[in-house]
């Protein structure tokens, strides 16, 4: 039996601890060099959601964005696991109209709004969510119009056989370092082909997907991951939404990484060359899959790498070490994470 | 650095695992023998709703069911963590009117019910969710009744210090076997004190809660459990609601066992003396908090002692072996229980 990964944070009520989060992490640079880690930094995990900047690739390698004149908005929601706002819900609309399409082509399938108060606005009016609610209609909207593009059947596009995912499953292995044949695929939350492949290859796709250049890379992927990580930055608020982390983490960043959540606790944080450095991939999973202690285990590793400047780790301080508050709104606890990672001997990550 | 509890469910996606859960296990039986286990049965834990049954007592114990003419779903009601469900709510009013209470006197706060549709239905008609929603709202009109009937201060009846509290405390320390002292508080997600103890401990209690009969226990306080048994297992749904694996659980035992969650991944079951045996009781810890791995657990943990009779294993299918589906309702995956829990050679459980 594999070795138990470490604790990475603690839920406390009053001064003891009541549960704790486990997980694996791996940090890692665009040559593909495990950089540090804790737990197994090789664990196989599925991407999950964290795949969706490499899904809108092929789109944009393409000629996307000027064959459909496509801002920061809807490129980042591409990327998205959005809330289902108002504006997510217009946008990924918008989307689907430049390729000629609605909300029917959609294979996402519908549930409620991630963001709370827009669900309850749904149900207030008596009205319900559709695919365009879906936390990645944007991605399912931007695939389409990879179709209309590409001249590909439309209609089959979410089956893992269909071209453009097979495109979109070569484009994540070159960027991951690991042979295509390695990705094991499986079924996302939204129907699409999720893949499965080792933490620290997400971590250095992370890294290679923020660094300035990439040996051997051709010019439209350079200039598609490019756009890509801009309109992120430029965009946080369709990426996630209101209240949330990784909208609030893109933003304070001001182009110095981006945050990407997946399902099952997993995360992927990418930052940009320093003027001193090279581009850094984060990746790490959430041994429970719980989302819980992601925000504030995602700013201790950067704290612990010395990338958190103190006065975002101040004003982040609520997700750094959230609350746990009751139905009257006492606070009876609190999450601490203490991520034990340590710097490695640098290797090369497992391919 | 302790080391980790074993994994108790595996969560598939496709074929391969995506997340686990840990977790420790204790059976004991009403002397405080421990018979098996997995982890650190030992293990300090909140015991969250999991106390239900036992802080009711005082009220029945001071002969609340005749003063106030109590019934089978209000008393099973004081012990649930119920789903906010129209029946529930009118039940929780009804307690309190039999005190000349109202729900501006309950103090756990509001939460929109735990029953989906419920809540839906609330939002639907534009209302806010009031206490009597709250899935702890029959314990506290139960508790409001007993300070009416023992003439006890009610405005601050959730305090630690209240008379009532510390009933209810000695009340835990005697059926747990744990000296009082040793009973840490904070407080709950409703805002009542919450006791910790060992594991193993509330395993116990849940024994002797279904026991026949305990050296040294007055009358009144065996009547008293008897009948929170009897009405938690005559009124199942009251105790949780449509839908929901206690209810289903308790119906299924038709009076050879109880099971009761608590927040955070805590669950505890009670077996009725079998013919040829005693009472045995059950508790459980999911390291991570995890609600979502706790009824193939039971159900797993349950199989492994010989107590789940066949025709409840296939019935209990769905909770036994849960599917993971997604969006679109397609089935990508499923819950696997696996819980490594050997008898041991029987020993004092922890004080």
């Amino acid at each position: 039996m594999a070795k138990a990964p470490p604790i990475l944070a603690r839920v406390f009520r009053g001064p003891r601890v009541e549960s704790a989060h486990r997980g694996m992490v791996a940090v890692a640079d665009a040559r593909g060099t495990l950089l540090g880690g804790c737990g197994d930094p090789d664990a196989a995990v599925y991407t999950r959601s964290t795949a969706k900047p490499f899904q809108t690739m092929p789109l944009l390698e393409a000629g996307g964005e000027k064959a459909f004149r496509l801002g920061d908005d809807e490129i980042a929601l591409m990327c998205a696991s959005h809330g289902g706002e108002p504006r997510h819900v217009r946008t990924a609309g918008s989307i689907l109209r430049k390729g000629g399409f609605t909300a029917a082509d959609l294979a996402c399938g519908a549930h409620a709004p991630m963001h709370e108060a827009s669900a309850r606005e749904l149900a207030r009016r008596g009205d319900s969510p559709t695919a365009l609610h879906n936390n990645c209609s944007g991605k399912h909207a931007g695939m389409l119009l990879a179709c209309r593009l590409l001249d590909l059947p439309a209609a089959s596009y979410a089956e893992p056989g269909h071209p453009l995912q097979r495109r979109i499953r070569a484009t994540l292995a070159r960027y991951a370092g690991v042979p295509e044949s390695d990705l094991a695929v499986a079924v996302d939350g939204c129907s699409l082909p999720v893949f499965r492949l080792p933490l620290s290859a997400l971590a250095a796709a992370y890294a290679r997907l923020l660094s300035a250049r990439l040996p051997g890379e051709e010019r439209p992927a350079a200039a598609a991951r490019a756009r890509i990580v801009r309109a992120m930055t430029q965009s946080p608020f369709m990426v996630a939404g209101s209240g949330r982390f990784t909208t609030d983490f893109i933003a304070a960043g001001r182009g110095r990484w981006i945050g990407k959540e997946g399902a099952e606790g997993v995360y992927a944080v990418g930052l940009a060359p320093s003027s001193a450095g090279k581009a850094v991939g984060i990746a790490f999973k959430i041994e429970d899959g719980s989302a819980r202690p992601r925000d504030a285990v995602t700013l201790d590793i950067l704290s612990r790498l010395g990338r958190l400047p103190q006065e975002t780790r101040r004003a982040f301080a609520a997700y750094a070490e959230p609350r746990v508050t009751n139905a009257r709104g006492l606070e009876v606890g609190r999450i601490e994470a203490e991520v034990p990672i340590s710097a490695r001997a640098p290797r090369k990550a497992k391919r």
